[in-house]
């Protein structure tokens, strides 16, 4: 079943219900103002950080659901209705919700008037724009109350939830003509502030929340709505909110628009006042008289789909699937984006308020929007790299204003050293720029302890080969990628963080996953090396490399796949002597990526043990059979109930993995049926059953264990965009960035027909023909320059050259 | 204007509209389990800790306010509508909501259906009782479809309203019969579990919020309760409920009665399991046996009532005046128990997520409780008393569930120490048991480090004693008793603590009110050493406290009052000199209730001053004039908004100190126009501008300079209750436990006629007729016992004696 569709030509997801199985969300802001929208207006704005700097309120874990966000009321002759139709709830008599990239547009009427709401963030300012049209398409002169209304957060999202015996008597606000400031705590420490006005003069305002709903009342049909008159409030604490009330008759066939804007300003802090008491405007001025009318506003739209068509183009796949093409072009990209932009801190699950950035979701984020953003991967990677510590481990979490580490949620995840490696090879790949191995950079932030980063790639690469267990596999610290397999945590306390509690380091305990990424990106650092002229370094490298290679043929193999890990005893984890999580998808994935086993045919076989035992019609489970107790040795993978999350949930992240393994063995029918099956476009017609949006990866999708199977959760926010994006433009369209060039090599199904490729690379346009005969899974026969044959299939770099049409044919 | 009245004989408050200005809570519960209940049914339960055994959701600053709860919704022929009024909103036909002692009682009708609720926590055992009895007050036969609804939290309350991206998929529950088992994470390291149960056979229910609400509904009008018909839905993650589906119908005339019953139950970690996957629920077993009839909960609800019936008769008054009898004899004395039982941790604005028992909180609430449950008060002293550091400071506060002290919100409150020395004192007085003195009490908790408690009285008072500052007054450190006077800190960031910021030594900004309290509770101290055979200690305290008393009168008097503070630079705070915050409340109070400058006619100015600069008709302010602006070198206090809270609000827990100053000066008719000013039962009648509850103190009313001057915020859970109870009973009533015996030496208004007390003190009864001409305000004339006349005002005890009639003559 279907809420909706695609329209790829706008590159949008167009919503045709407000009655979706859960909120379906968009973000709009791609560089310091950010809001999240749901398809009926729900949601939130703020400033750089979520928790920090929440400009208005939200409610997580509310009932009704997704019951606050920018809200506009139309009292027309009695009936009030909202164009997203929240909160009042009023049926409409047409609805349509567009979720495009960067905006989102709501198209709704009812008695004949239409409403048409345009939201989206300005590429250059802080505030989020709102452009309201309503039209009379009646026969008869209407006259309309409009009220708009946004209810602010006292900036701290987590104070804010909490602290109710201080902060009900610290909202203030300032108002000024059309414009409501909300500046509580401004007259102490803060020198900013936000803002929401509107374009024209108004009949009324309201800042205290409980005067414009009524005391104690919901926001669905609020107090003052009813009565079609604003009571002009000024909050004094409690809850300040701003509220406009715009009074308007509309002929026959007329419309009339309005630009509200939402805003954050700031200053020095020691000229932040006007007058005393009175804050300094000079961002909100500014910013109000650059989106003072419908015309400039519309301006600032036209640049901001101008920004994202410019950055989607630098890969863009035209093929007789119009799933892949959708995904490539449009859904997969944009949540990447949207993975730069929010790490894990904010969406409908992730509630703004902990995590911060993550030291290996930020590495594996950037494979990928390295492509799209590199100067911005350059930073993000210096970032990341200056959280490390000096024997080469590191925080598991930064804080994204500070940037300096956070200690709460730990270290000791051995695999986080490794992802580094990954980021970096990778950016080189992108861009060739070398220079950025000899920025200096500091460990654990600290001013003075700073050395180039490749010195960081050796600390990384070192961690790992001081830091082998009894069978020469890699430690595992608290845990690897996988977070809830804490093999040195032994936590009975309940509410014991499984992050934190127990020692970071256990002499026993291994991982065979850590040993799969050593390989992969151990060959890479020695690459690196190389390629730097440290030979001596990649000789090393090698040898380290080739041990632990060893290892996970000898002690990391079980007869039919790769065994997850050795626990704290020593024994097995993930293998057939196991009473349950006899395998797990990680190893299996990522040994196969390294290249481990496949002339042994170790490969061959893990991977069918992959689909024999893990694979389900909703996608591959990440272990079988599920924990059915809790298991002191094994930490939080057995705490969930089977069939969730790391307990044999679907754990979307690591899918991809398997369908690029697969191209590795070149399975093109297997490693593009694996991407079908989690693949958004590909499944919106179970849209009833997966509940999530349509045009994003979730994290996780509920495994057959659960009673729930099938059912997604945690969208946006997880590194499957990323991963996907990797396999489907690298491995399954097979289009490489190289140290040397653009290399071509697909790998897919053999139904797939023909297709072509333009992507951005070293600062030249790419235009690739791929002509592959029916049944051709994998191969190519060869490749021509611009008419030229070359050697291999990596297509040589020619210093100036702008352009490049390259034809691959397969075979 | 009044939203009820009291009802004296039954010892409730009778709410007699939903439309309260505010939630008007209860508390249920005085052991384990408690409850918050709202007169519209709203509120939550929990065990022991609010924070970390939160049984049911609650969300604070919802809109809707207040809209979770225990909800009973009843479909009578279509027409939904609950007893309490909410969740549906429905207006009933009557209402009437009784708050009572550890109890609530609902009563209304509509469309003549009766729905009477009793809801009450059992004195000895971990549950909430709910007795509904529904009665058919038409002619007409009624089918009526009853359905239950509680909403479970998963435990810990903060991890609930933020870690969703775990949280959504761990929801698990049992059903059996008619009972809901909630066990989320059972599964893995917790071994307690909740219950919802009906003491009948049910026709259906759900355990999934969204089955039962509808997918995104708010919880007015379930669609189970629309359709009549629960789903019977199994919780699997995300929101698991309890709800029951009852079908029955009434004759003419006909009730029906039902018991539900909400528990918590806990096993043994290595013997929690009755089967795989399934709950032992001999603790469930236990209780729902217990209270499977409307007779045995009333049984229970009998001894509940019995309970607070002993616990009250301790002291009671009989006079003229009901807003004395009642707030002495039922709501001052129910409010002190509350928060011995909460400390600040959960209210309607304490989230119970946050703060612990504070060391100085709780040594202030102890002199209101104490001659109530004197064992628990001797508990609570060794708790306190144990999070102690060697030097004599402390954690500011302590985590009641483990008693571990809590760096989170810091130490160097340099009041803190003292503060053991009034509770000890207090707790002497009150029993006599020296015992006390004897007991071994850790540091900071760390085993091995025990001395006798008198020891730690002694380092209490050695703190101040070796951190004078350049006048000879005491060192403020972090901040005093006014949490907000942040002398050391300079705090700039935005959000940054005021209570952990900055040092907390700092050697030269000092406090007058410390110094109030050290001559005060020093005094107390000299007293206990000479009690206790330690002369030479007695001696050199009288010593020290003599050069704080000269250093008060010298550099801590201003002229007119006395000085605040001296800040970090030595500049003085709370004086003339100032260009705001010249005069505080806090030192003028504390330095005449010691007695200081009573000769030297400084205290007599001091209480001048404060009628002339600071009282309101709703009380007396905290400071004048208000700060305007943000001052670095103070801190907190001036960082709210004029007229709120420390910046000027009515600080209601200081005026009591004012009122036992003024009774130390003997002016009667002052000291209970400051009593009167902020007494619930006096203010009842403009609960429209008060708008919390007419029953219980608040920590804080608007000031003058506020908008909303007179409106009052955080009920409940304040040191109002104790101080106030200090000053009614002893000051006021004058009737004062003493080291050698009960005191008597009233000071009351002119007008105030004769009066009697009964009092529990030292398990002998007093009964005590005190004769009061009109006009005279203090002074006893003579005393008789059994009909004996005494020397002096303080009734010897006599061994054995049980029983104590008092005759006193006032003139």
């Amino acid at each position: 079943m279907k809420y909706g569709h695609f329209d790829d030509n706008a590159k949008e997801y167009v919503i045709t219900t407000p009655a979706t199985p859960l909120p379906w969300i968009n973000y709009l802001g791609s560089n310091d103002f950010f809001s999240l929208i749901s398809n009926t207006c729900g949601g939130y704005s703020f400033y750089k950080d979520a928790k920090l700097l929440r400009i208005t309120r939200y409610r997580y874990n509310n009932i009704p659901a997704d019951s606050n966000g920018k809200y506009y009321y139309i009292n027309d002759n009695g009936v009030i209705w909202n164009p997203g139709t929240m909160p009042s709830g009023t049926p409409v008599d047409s609805y349509e919700c567009r979720h495009g990239l960067g905006y989102s547009r709501f198209i709704s009427s009812k008695n004949q008037l239409q409403a048409e709401l345009l939201a989206f963030v300005p590429t250059d300012e802080a505030c989020e724009i709102n452009c309201l049209k309503l039209k009379n398409n009646s026969s008869e002169e209407k006259h309309i109350s409009l009220f708009s209304y946004v209810e602010f957060c006292l900036w701290n999202a987590m104070d804010d939830m909490t602290n109710f015996q201080r902060n009900l008597s610290i909202g203030e606000v300032e108002i000024e003509g059309s414009t409501v400031y909300h500046k509580t705590e401004y007259r102490e420490r803060r020198k900013h502030y936000s803002f929401f006005s509107v374009n024209t003069k108004v009949q009324g305002i309201d800042t205290s929340r409980d005067s414009f709903l009524g005391q104690g009342q919901g926001n669905a049909l609020p107090e003052a709505v009813r009565n079609r008159k604003a009571r002009n409030s000024v909050a004094s604490g409690w809850y300040p909110i701003a509220a406009h009330q715009i009074e308007l008759t509309l002929q026959p066939g007329e419309e009339k628009e309005f630009v509200f804007v939402l805003g954050y300003g700031e200053n020095p802090a020691d000229d932040k006042w006007e007058a005393p008491g009175v804050i300094k405007k000079t961002d909100a001025a500014r910013i109000l008289e650059r989106f003072n009318t419908t015309e400039k506003a519309m301006e600032a739209f036209a640049k901001l789909k101008e920004y994202w068509n410019t950055l989607l183009e630098r890969f863009t796949v035209s093929s007789g699937n119009e799933h892949i093409n959708r995904m490539a072009n449009i859904w997969n990209q944009y949540q990447c984006m949207v993975t730069f932009n929010m790490s894990r801190s904010a969406s409908y699950y992730e509630s703004g308020t902990g995590r911060g950035m993550g030291f290996r979701d930020s590495c594996q984020d950037l494979l990928g929007f390295v492509h799209l953003i590199p100067e911005r991967a350059r930073e993000r990677i210096l970032d990341i790299a200056a959280t490390q510590f000096p024997d080469g481990s590191a925080y598991h979490q930064y804080q994204p204003l500070t940037k300096q580490g956070n200690m709460d949620v730990g270290s000791g995840f051995n695999d986080d050293p490794l992802w580094l490696i990954a980021a970096v090879a990778a950016y080189l790949k992108e861009t060739g720029d070398y220079s950025i191995l000899d920025e200096p950079v500091r460990f654990d932030c600290k001013p003075g302890t700073e050395v180039p980063l490749l010195e960081h790639l050796n600390r990384s690469f070192q961690f790992t080969v001081t830091h082998l267990g009894p069978h020469d596999l890699p430690l595992i610290g608290r845990a690897d990628w996988n977070d809830c397999l804490n093999l040195n945590c032994f936590s009975s306390e309940p509410g014991e963080s499984f992050q934190t509690t127990g020692p970071s380091e256990g002499p026993v305990a291994e991982s065979v996953f850590i040993a799969g990424m050593f390989v992969k990106y151990g060959r890479e650092y020695e690459e690196i090396c190389k390629r730097t002229g440290h030979e001596k370094e990649a000789e090393e490298a090698e040898k380290a490399v080739k041990k632990v290679y060893d290892a996970v043929l000898d002690a990391g193999w079980d007869g039919e796949w790769f065994v997850r890990a050795y626990d704290a005893y020593s024994n097995k984890v993930g293998s057939s002597e196991c009473e349950e999580g006899k395998i797990f998808i990680e190893p299996q994935g990522f040994c196969v990526m390294a290249g481990i086993g496949l002339e042994e045919g170790n490969a061959e076989k893990a991977l069918d043990s992959v689909q024999k035992y893990l694979e389900t019609k909703y996608g591959i489970m990440i272990l079988q059979p599920a924990y059915t107790r809790y298991y002191l040795e094994l930490g939080e993978v057995s705490s969930y109930p089977p069939g969730y999350k790391e307990n044999a949930g679907i754990f979307c992240h690591n899918n991809p993995w398997i369908s690029i393994a697969e191209t590795v063995l070149g399975r093109g029918d297997r490693a593009f049926e694996v991407y079908r099956k989690i693949c958004p476009s590909y499944i919106e017609d179970i849209s009833e059953v997966h509940r999530t949006e349509p045009y994003v990866y979730s994290q996780m999708i509920a495994g057959a264990d659960a009673p729930r199977f099938g059912e997604a959760k945690n969208s946006w926010l997880t590194g499957t965009a990323a991963w996907t994006f990797v396999n489907l433009s690298q491995a399954l369209l097979g289009i490489q960035p190289g140290y040397d060039g653009l290399i071509v090599d697909p790998c897919l199904h053999g139904k797939f027909g023909d297709f072509s490729v333009k992507r951005r690379f070293r600062d030249a346009e790419y235009h690739i023909e791929i002509h592959k005969p029916d049944g051709v899974q994998k191969g190519v026969l060869w490749i021509e320059v611009d008419g030229e044959k070359i050697a291999g299939n990596q297509i040589p770099l020619i210093p100036g050259k702008k352009e490049y049409h390259v034809t691959v044919q397969m075979g």
